[in-house]
């Protein structure tokens, strides 16, 4: 039989339907194509790009080929960075301009290496360019709220075969965003206590979808997962704030990082996933709201989420919001724990 | 400049990002391939698929081949019929048996028409279907909401090629639902309207996302379409109940359905779809419940919502609840008005 099964920070319900039993065999791919001619985002093709914003280099000048990590502004954007950021009437329904920024990270120079292949060191320096981003668009008042992602895979929306992340900041709360903030206001307004902090401890003492335990880092498949082998990766102590890390958390965080991708790649073969980071919105945000509002520092949590793109959203999830997941976490973390990395 | 609307039912904001514009031979189709050995659905293999539930046909027993449309049990059923419907804790989660029903609808005994290929008559036959698997199902308590939809073409989750439709019961009413049906009462509770009623007078005195308007119905791409040639079909006057339609009600629907499903196909070349009907739940389930829930026949407003599948929901979507739409609704809507039907 089925189950149903309620995420309580997410809000959602989804139905665990293992009758419909999916083994990570039946999820394996192929591997995608990659075409090298001029690729905009490797080592010499920076004239290519538009100018950058920021890049990790030991040596040379902007746009110059001696980089390590490398920004740019996402060359069509889903948000413009001029315009007054207000929201104003149009009969029954409102409207805004689309202001906001969408910049293209480019993790590596080489196009053969994907995420899961740089080294902890290299993927250090891409959490890194993340934190340094964050903390630039977060001068922006309009802005309020900054979304990082990853789209790995061409079934998983990636445009270009070159490994790249993305981050949009946008005027408004998301409302993905919205409610969990809320969730965890409301409970710590309750309990003052996380409520990321208890699923966190329940997690690690229960053990059955704790894929890997690091010593501050700890990656669980969630208990109401929407898809198979979506996974989330928490540090283990309460910290609100990825970009408030300092840089012996960032090298931590690299290790749990490439082990989560190693443990997908293997069990999966390189599978297209999304990847979401979650962290407190900038400071400014959160004047003048409700009386817990101002405590993000205590009741917010921060954290990775990643999905597999490996079913295909469909009319029933669209029309209802019900997720329908035919592996359960319980299997796919066992399956994880189990890979070679 | 792109822009972002706000859904005052849905309850969301999309980004309009023309920029990134995209017109209907951007997205056009290659017909998918369909395999005619053995199909299951098709005239002749009754024997084939488990015991019908329902069906129409002129003459001859359950099973035998003389139908117009079936009704069967999902051979990989979401949700059971057995077992009771009751949420229990487990830490700090919750969990329900996998309780309810899925049937599938045969829309047609020919393997090679689609809906829109069906004449009025015999999509008529469909609607009185769907129409027949509600009342039905309304009588078991433990089914809180019904959910029929279609997946059409493979891309769009469709597992086989024959033409059919879903219809899942599900024992909690869904997310989406929930707030719509919320949205509905708050606004009827303060000014004693129906919010649909309201936003289809707009959009009827607006003109722009109106693709066809017959005498009870019209069909409109929404102000804040999350996709591009997203749709709603509405009846124009106030009804809160598809399942409460007459015999002269579901012929016209036909017609109005069949107008939108021939447009689609015509400006986008049989693009993979889903829809969705949205209707109010089951009477007995709005009883003991806030002061308006009781009163859905004025509040709530059934219509169908469909959505191509044309592009792809990536880490942005899932991560944000926020959706870029490269099309926007009012283009779609010319495009989908000079259609030749």
């Amino acid at each position: 039989m089925s189950e149903l099964r309620w995420d309580p920070v997410k809000l959602h319900w989804v139905i665990i339907a293992t009758d419909r039993g999916r083994r990570p065999r039946d999820f394996q791919m192929e591997p995608e194509e990659s075409s090298l001619t001029t690729c905009p985002f490797c080592y010499g093709n920076e004239d290519k790009t538009p100018h950058e914003i920021y890049a990790l280099r030991s040596d040379g000048g902007a746009n110059s080929p001696n980089w390590r990590v490398r920004v740019i502004p996402n060359k069509y954007p889903a948000l413009c960075i001029e315009g007054e950021a207000k929201t104003r009437g149009y009969g029954p329904y409102d409207r805004m301009n689309g202001v906001g920024a969408h910049e293209v990270i480019i993790e590596t120079p080489d196009h053969e290496r994907g995420l899961a292949d740089l080294t902890v060191a290299e993927l250090t320096d891409v959490l890194a360019t993340y934190r340094a981003r964050f903390l630039d668009l977060r001068n922006d008042p309009r802005l309020r709220y900054m979304v990082l992602y990853k789209n790995h895979g061409i079934r998983a929306g990636a445009g270009l075969s070159h490994s790249y992340s993305q981050l949009i900041a946008v005027p408004l709360t998301p409302p993905v965003a919205a409610t969990e903030m809320k969730v965890c206001r409301d409970f710590y307004a309750t309990k003052e206590r996380c409520i990321y902090c208890d699923l966190i401890d329940f997690e690690i003492s229960e053990g059955a979808r704790v894929v890997k335990e690091f010593a501050s880092y700890v990656t669980v498949t969630p208990f109401a997962s929407c898809f198979p082998f979506e996974l989330r990766l928490f540090p283990k102590k309460h910290r609100h704030d990825f970009a408030a890390l300092g840089d012996p958390d960032l090298v931590e965080l690299a290790q749990a990082l490439k082990d989560m991708l190693c443990r997908l790649k293997c069990v999966l073969r390189d599978p297209p996933y999304n990847f979401i980071l979650h962290t407190a919105p900038p400071m400014q945000h959160r004047q003048g709201k409700p009386q817990y509002w101002g405590s993000l520092e205590y009741d917010y949590h921060w954290h990775i989420e990643l999905v597999p793109r490996l079913i295909q959203i469909a009319g029933f999830e669209w029309g209802t919001g019900f997720y329908i997941n035919p592996t359960s976490p319980e299997d796919a973390a066992a399956f994880l724990r189990e890979a070679e990395v």
